[in-house]
């Protein structure tokens, strides 16, 4: 059972207080329950939002924890006044501070996502995502110049999600190649790649893990074998180390962890945050 | 130019640090170089990167902004001492009074990425990554059962990233359906979607931003034409309004406000956060 109800209330989508606030309960031994109020935008919905808040308050007899990333000072104002929760003004603890540094005021401009949708910045992001769906596991070679990143590995080492992540998160055009039998044969990267060398990035993973990863699709293959999973990955982490391109196991990382550390290393120029 | 430089510090991958960063600066007019240091989880790379700032510092004849979701004590305290950039401490600020209300303490485990490539939740993520990409377009009827949401709508309404974010960000088990001519003769949704009702949701767009869309791609084409777009976008609203499904219109939308009001309306029992 939670013992605990938290609160993210946002006058756009939330996604900032969420990602926050998730962050900060992560350093804690609990496991609360989360409601999102996104779009929480006039005054009205501020009183309705009181009213939920302070009656969870009453059912669970503690206080609940309230992440807000509101811009609208007449909607904060509301909460701040209304509301027995334990209030956490993400935006205000940090925003009036900056205004000090900067000598400028913030604009209470909602959302980060808002009114963006045909913003430069937005639209590549959309390009980059059809991009990577469309170089997916080696589909095409098409405009392989323009990709950002080029990924290579052998089947199920984490290339799809990873190359997903990049374009979604960072508006990145990111391709990905699967490493088979016959590049195996030849020794080398596969030919389409090689003009592009600087932008290709190396996924590995264990042996042990690879054939768990692939057991779950296919179970009792060839293809999931341990001893097929130990040659595929020494044959592709021995092309890796030939070619001299960077690469990292996936075996213990995430995504968000993968994808940061591709960035470190590659620095593509076009980086849409 | 820029005139400021913010730094984003972090013991693990440092997103966490980033969104909520780049939410705050999205406050203020200007437009800061921003540089990521994730991964500085030691006393040595601590010492890199106040030096780094104090460089910064110097050359650029103000205080660099720094954010930091430092949980590894020993690194924080390196950087509060010697850094001449103005520092906010996310996690600090919010932890603390955190602590008191809980009445615990905090564990100071580095990120809410790190260790977890192997948890249920993580692996449930991948699992619907690749469920969504499995169910893009409608390439599968197979395991529909098994969707949290199934979008629909017509091509170029925005439903592929709108399901890879459900599915990245969410956990969701997302598939996606295009509405095509034949489906608008017949008066009903694709039949292979009936028993799963209310699983479905619907996109539109406007005719005039999907003409521009699609003339992107197809310049001239019947596809990207005002006429039939207007009658696509036509067929499919009044289908969405006969079956009952909800549905939003994308025009000015991003996919994050699509995504959180499509949660908003479904209310999907499994959310991953």
């Amino acid at each position: 059972m939670h013992t605990r109800t938290v609160f993210f209330v946002s006058d756009g989508t939330g996604i900032t207080a969420e990602t926050f606030g998730n962050a900060i309960l992560a350093q804690f031994e609990l496991l609360p329950r989360r409601v999102r109020l996104p779009f929480t935008d006039t005054a009205d919905k501020a009183h309705q939002v009181v009213r939920q808040i302070n009656h969870t308050a009453e059912l669970e007899g503690s206080k609940p924890i309230v992440f807000t990333t509101l811009v609208n000072m007449e909607v904060l104002k509301v909460i701040q006044q209304g509301c027995k929760g334990m209030l956490l003004d993400m935006f205000g603890t940090f925003v009036h501070p900056l205004e000090q540094e900067f000598g400028m005021k913030s604009h209470h401009r909602v959302g980060r996502f808002s009114d963006i949708s045909r913003s430069k910045e937005y639209t590549d992001r959309i390009e980059a995502i059809n991009f990577s769906l469309a170089h997916d596991d080696g589909q095409s070679h098409r405009d392989l110049a323009g990709a950002d990143v080029i990924l290579v590995g052998v089947s199920r080492s984490g290339k799809t999600p990873t190359t997903l992540y990049l374009a979604m998160q960072h508006g990145l055009k990111a391709a990905n190649y699967p490493l088979i039998p016959e590049d195996f044969e030849r020794r080398q990267l596969p030919p389409a790649l090689i003009p592009y060398k600087k932008k290709i990035f190396g996924l590995t993973i264990s042996p042990e893990r690879l054939s768990e990863i692939r057991s779950e699709r296919r179970p009792g293959s060839k293809y999931a074998s341990m001893e097929n999973c130990r040659m595929e990955v020494n044959e592709a982490e021995a092309m890796m180390r030939r070619s001299g391109i960077r690469w990292l196991s996936t075996t213990t990382k995430s995504i968000e962890e993968i994808a940061t550390t591709i960035l470190q290393e590659l620095q593509p120029e076009r980086l849409v945050y």
